[in-house]
């Protein structure tokens, strides 16, 4: 058993020890816990457990002022972007409370018995119900949205699965503050303790994975991560889903009328998604498609103003930082691509310059259109619209298209939705890919290899994942579930083939 | 290339040549062909799709004729068995084009722009789409309703995706015939007619799972089957989705009143839940839990005297006839078990002896606790609650349990529906669970190794399977999805967080 070590990436020096790694046995122990834990939350009446969520977000409310210094120094994200991150973690876990309360994730459905062309059918009823403990990974580049409080853990929790959470290895301090949160919910509403746990290394990683006890993964984090757990699971007895948000390229395409009309104001917002966070986003622009002429080089020079005045990143681990200084080398001696600008540059600690490198679109290679986590794009130049969307194949499909456009292109625009469609999970027509706002609506997903699921792993549906189907054939109402029994319900039921809204 | 044999079961001889196996260069063509049919149909307005569907049911009604003796001759199943299917398959068709005109299955949903305390909300819409070519391996033991037109091929027809659907080599014939039904459904609604295609042999379907433009895997078989096409998906550059319905024991309780009060009725409809079809159902009750003492008794000689008088059965095929002997001779030979009576024997095509075996629940083992596929099940003698429960730990999770009891018994039955509720798909109060209803409510699914998803294969929400979310991030209306704009729209709708049945 070592301490897992935290570090400041802003100075690359080691801070403070953090918690100890996992052993086996911690694993095995947890795993054990979370079984209990996980039939308890599920057995509980669903206005409690939204309680539960409610009082999760109030606990990492009080505790904003303990958690956000310690996420800042482990992370170097800086104390506004690490408080938006909190606001936006406690309100979904407040919305996911909402979503819980109404119902509607359970898909409860009633035929009672009939008469149908096969014959006599018997009463039948289905709902969803939680599939058992469940094993997070959080994410690096998201201390608190993406990590210990993050999207998987409030949506397995609203589905009534206990949690056990591997920490990130870039903020273990973080996660141990995040866990105590969690624990004076528990406490505060009276739900098991065990309900969401906290392991810490690799190796314990691997250990929690492969245990018998744990019915499905979620995992922010990269493709090659994401392959390894999936080898695991390969080598389980029973096969679990994994669900992993892995990679995004996000082509982010600029029509020749949006660079005349908007070309500033889109260089301008363009600059900030890429550099944002140090541009640690999964939904970073990585590859923009401007067309050439004059006004896509007026967007192009905005472009290279600001960022070669923009200062020095820094990155959230050691291995992100060596990764973007390799990521940038090999961009740069690409065929046929050039650097464009590139911000201040600097030694001191996980540092990243922010860069953009351009090349034709006609010589967009594999070797260019790959993820390189960090503050840097590739502008790609096209020449018309075939060129465009042979350039915009050659990329991996990605969680993200954006099509930046005028009223007068529609038929542009719908060419690019057409060649896009079954490559992407979510179009942005105004604004910026990252962002990813928590709501109803929201997808957080895509084809391989920006996912391996289809799910989403942002907003209310992201519940779906933790939840199997189970079906009650003539059963006597005492042993239905109550959102299952005849007469009024204040949820959405199908019944008879009929959805009703709610008080069927 | 050779041709696949077709043989009948009741001779075990040849009965003519079947189809030619598929060469790769066929699958390489079907799969190229399936891209542009399934780009086609998913850009079907839903009331075409819809059409099509009561097209193919039509179809098949109308080639009765020709199909049903086909398949009797293959399977042995039986003129009314096989009519009563096709009834099956055809109304199942014409669920799924109802499913498809109502639209809750694209789980529309739309979030306007607005406020929230994480800063201003973007407007976002999402709906599911569908995923692209499904390959489909139909069963042997549902010709018709689990094979090329069954409900995998509904399905993703109704999601709108096209289909590639690999004979099961027990009914080749029979498999051609539907097929020849589907080409005139898609000839007489303009659907292109490589919507559904056919592929033949066991090479055929290793080079289709493994081919880059399958997008999903439905298969309904073995538990070895379906790992061996686990193990092609895992060799793929891009993995897939594969809901494979594996195995099933099925147990079926009978607890001490229901014994006293229905024990003859529970007896009869036990016997021909596990020898219908000759016992190669997916849910065929293969272990009954039965009370020891007096009531049990009667249960089980009325049991024997009914599988004493049964005629010899004719199984699907020569390897499942061999399977089922071994089978048998396992179980027999398997500690503490003994034969308990079995039926007239016959040397005749691939003859299936009915039997029941017997031992006392405390004996029970993996060894005894598994699928074998034919007229056979086991009867375990329970002492109390506590000697059932212990058993009902023993065999491996099913696609249903059944639990037969009385009024009185409500907390026996309570306790056993707790031990079962992980272990288990549907449950089962009255009946059997052999004829698995085709309805909005049903589940056909369960728990490793029943299924290896967190989906049903029958029933409406069978279609979720070739479906993913797609989101719009401020999207121009013109570039939306008709279901996803605003103003009026005749189907259910979440809109701002709340459902709305239909004309939102």
């Amino acid at each position: 058993m070592s301490a897992v070590l935290s570090f400041d990436p802003r100075t690359g020096e080691q801070a403070s020890t953090g918690p100890s790694t996992s052993t086996p046995a911690d694993v095995e122990d947890a795993c054990r816990r979370a079984v209990a834990a996980s039939a308890e939350l599920a057995a509980l009446p669903r206005d409690r457990r939204a309680a539960f969520l409610d009082a999760c977000a109030d606990a990492l409310d009080a505790h904003r002022d303990a958690i956000v210094p310690i996420a800042d120094s482990e992370t170097a994200l800086g104390v506004p972007r690490l408080e938006g991150e909190l606001r936006r973690t406690t309100y979904q876990l407040r919305l996911f409370a909402d979503a819980v309360r109404e119902g509607g994730f359970l898909e409860a459905t009633i035929d009672h018995a009939g008469d149908t062309p096969m014959g006599p059918r018997p009463d039948l009823r289905r709902m969803l119900v939680p599939i058992g403990p469940v094993a997070v990974f959080g994410s690096s580049n998201f201390p608190l949205a993406f990590s210990v409080p993050g999207g998987d853990t409030a949506s397995a929790l609203a589905a009534g699965c206990a949690v056990v959470v591997k920490a990130h290895s870039a903020h273990p301090r973080t996660a141990a503050a995040c866990l105590d949160a969690f624990q004076r919910a528990c406490a505060a509403t009276g739900v098991s303790a065990d309900t969401v746990q906290l392991v810490f290394g690799r190796d314990a990683g691997v250990t929690l994975v492969a245990h018998h006890s744990i019915r499905a993964v979620g995992f922010t984090g990269s493709l090659t991560g994401g392959k390894a757990l999936l080898d695991v699971i390969a080598g389980r007895d029973e096969p679990i889903p994994f669900y992993g948000e892995l990679s995004g390229l996000n082509p982010f395409v600029v029509t020749p009328g949006a660079a005349a009309e908007q070309g500033e104001r889109i260089a301008d917002e363009l600059f900030l998604s890429f550099t944002n966070g140090a541009g640690q986003f999964c939904t970073k622009p990585g590859l923009a498609f401007v067309p050439v002429g004059r006004e896509g080089d007026s967007l192009v020079a905005r472009l290279r103003a600001s960022v070669e005045a923009d200062a020095t990143h820094h990155l959230l681990t050691e291995g992100i930082s060596r990764a973007y200084a390799e990521g940038r080398e090999q961009l740069g001696s690409a065929a046929g691509v050039e650097e464009l600008a590139h911000g201040s540059e600097s030694d001191e600690g996980f540092s990243a310059t922010t860069s953009i490198v351009g090349l034709a679109a006609r010589d967009l290679t594999d070797a260019v259109a790959q993820e390189c986590f960090g503050p840097v794009t590739v502008v790609a130049r096209y020449d018309d619209l075939d060129d465009l969307v042979r350039a915009l194949t050659v990329p991996p499909s990605s969680l993200t298209t954006t099509i930046r456009g005028t009223e007068a292109e529609r038929e542009f625009v719908a060419r690019v939705v057409e060649v896009m469609h079954d490559r992407t999970g979510r179009f942005v027509f105004e604004g910026v890919p990252t962002g990813v706002a928590v709501s109803w609506a929201q997808h957080h997903g895509g084809p391989w290899p920006s996912t391996n699921s289809l799910h989403t792993s942002v907003g209310v549906t992201s519940v779906r994942r933790w939840l199997r189907p189970l079906a009650w054939q003539s059963a006597p109402a005492s042993l239905l579930p109550e959102e299952l029994r005849d007469g009024p319900m204040a949820i959405p039921r199908r019944i008879d083939g009929v959805l009703v809204a709610s008080a069927g």
